[in-house]
């Protein structure tokens, strides 16, 4: 154990936060793969490094032993996922290190995929290359927490993002509720939808917003969900104006309508209703099972609401902006409905965060 | 200007913020006053000290000469706020500076009294003592924030808190509202509460909840007003349980209960209304007169929306609990009505917070 003084780890650690900076390149294009970097490091240097960077390409262990070369043998891998033995679109990993004459692998966390689970660090173990798991464990499983979801409960990882004022009103049916916050959250969102596999929203937004839920050019766009159990979305509705996958989940028979919506590539998902509402768990197991591994739920209160009453939401993301809109009939972020004009609003100059135990503290003064 | 380097600069500042925190001590207790400490220095060494302890104590200056005796001798004075020149509950301070011989004064802020004004400034440099003013001038200027708005508008500084879930939802009726938040969050706003003069509620708090409106031993009692147009405040309500000052704002003719309300020495202000509401400007600049400088609104959303709507409110506190209660009939701190079960609520894990441009993100794991 001696190898493993205060230096050591504070150098796993630079090395493994590496492979997550580099595992971070392949957002939005890996899914339902996880994001994977590997870097080779011989006498405290790289000599190859590589990362996951499409659903179907190379692994990162594979690309990190082609540029280290020769270079590999008896030198030290980092990966901040446990290296795999099956074969999926491409050949298990595994072999490939042990082959290349890797001495050392410090992984971050194990693969909870059921066919690697351990496996993969047994195998490199009986091969006589040495195994440190749990170097930045935490921010490994952060970075990948939609896959872990995915591969072990064969449910999308939800997000269910939602924008607000300071007193907990969304704008609705003026369509407003776009311009509630600044350009910069407005960009955040943009990078954070280009990071999920697909979009979710109630065809109640569609019919008050008519939003194109495309993030204009500023990466992949993910796929678009519209709930809509009684099919009133218009055939006019700006999202059927681009080619964006879009999967239209419905009680309704679209005999009549079925010309348009296989010309404009709308996948049509039947499912039962009870009461009038299709279950969440049933539409989250079956994009799952078109291999939709994360979910970023941008509904109205009322789609919000359903969502976490039924238990699907992973994470939730509330912005906040400093603004006071009043007014009885102003909707929620979590049901509500009504209508409000934001230019009414009573502005605040600057918020202050604080903390006071689990609670935070927003205040600022008026503007 | 040789003098002013930056070292000299910083000892500056590091003696103004002697004096904010002493003159911190006085929180709570020399309302309307502001809040003064005073250090004197000589040969860099602080010879004496005070800050002004309660209405119509000593002022902190006069509180440091007679500590520091006879070592006030061209020493300098620091002072967060300029020394007044006018009689007030006590002699004026200015003459008793030049008596002592101080030979300079640093002064954070210039006093907007009109009484003062700069005068106490010209009268030192008349007599020969050097003045710098605007040290630590935004820190000095925000600690009396009440006093500067009530010496200059005459109307009372006006804070308006509230607690809310992630979901921008308050319980009501069901008098939950009060276990929103934390321990930690509570405690602080005890803490608040015996820094101001008054606590302001509508009758609807009163009705619902039933809350005594008291700091539970943690500081002085602020006084208490009720707003109640229609004087629907039963007679049982906590609030008449204590000796605490009490003013009940209402349109009505109190002559039947007049006895019940003297005994309790309540204080009735009977105003006028306009379609059923009194208006909160009238309201603040009668409790003006009342030598009332800093107001807590702590009312349900109505209470809020109105004050808001009506422009008297100077600062916002929103507390966020990271909880998410959904449901339709939910209130919102601002507006709304509606019945809740806390229990009911989805927890958030640890809320993480991000800035976006002006606006806030809250984010976290459901629990």
């Amino acid at each position: 154990m001696k190898e493993y003084n205060t230096a050591q780890i504070a150098r796993d650690k630079k090395y493994m936060q590496i492979c997550l900076e580099l595992a971070k390149k392949g957002i939005g294009k890996v899914s339902p793969n996880p994001m994977v970097g590997c870097v080779i490091v011989k006498n405290n240097k790289i000599v190859g490094q590589g990362y996951h960077r499409y659903f179907g390409g190379a692994h990162a262990e594979i690309e990190a032993l082609r540029r280290a070369k020769n270079k590999s043998k008896n030198a030290t891998m980092y990966i901040n996922l446990e290296p795999c033995v099956h074969w999926g679109k491409t050949p298990p990993c595994v072999p490939e290190i042990i082959k290349a004459g890797i001495k050392k692998v410090v992984i971050a966390t194990k693969d909870p995929n059921p066919l690697v689970n351990g496996k993969g660090i047994r195998q490199l173990k009986v091969a006589g290359v040495k195994c440190k798991v749990e170097t930045l464990e935490e921010e490994a499983k952060e970075l990948n927490r939609a896959y872990i979801k995915f591969i072990t409960k064969k449910m999308p990882y939800v997000i269910l993002k939602s924008a607000m004022t300071l007193d907990g009103k969304i704008a609705t049916s003026t369509g407003e509720s776009k311009w509630i916050t600044s350009k910069e959250a407005r960009d955040y969102v943009h990078r954070l939808r280009s990071s999920i596999d697909a979009i979710l929203v109630g065809v109640n937004t569609v019919l008050k917003d008519n939003p194109s839920l495309s993030i204009h050019g500023k990466g992949k766009n993910p796929k678009r969900i519209i709930i809509d159990p009684q099919l009133h979305i218009p055939l006019n509705a700006k999202i059927f104006n681009s080619t964006v996958e879009t999967i239209l989940i419905t009680t309704k028979n679209i005999e009549r309508k079925t010309n348009f919506y296989k010309k404009k590539k709308i996948r049509i998902l039947s499912l039962p209703s009870k009461n009038g509402k299709i279950d969440f768990q049933q539409i989250m197991s079956k994009l799952a099972k078109m291999n939709i591994a994360s979910v970023l739920i941008e509904g109205g209160g009322e789609t919000n609401a359903y969502a976490l009453e039924a238990g699907v939401v992973d994470e939730v993301m509330f912005f906040i902006a400093p603004k006071i809109i009043g007014g009885k009939n102003a909707s929620t972020p979590v049901e509500g409905k009504g209508i409000v004009n934001i230019n009414r609003a009573v502005k605040i100059k600057e918020l202050k965060v604080h903390r006071y135990g689990r609670d935070i503290l927003l205040c600022g003064h008026l503007g």
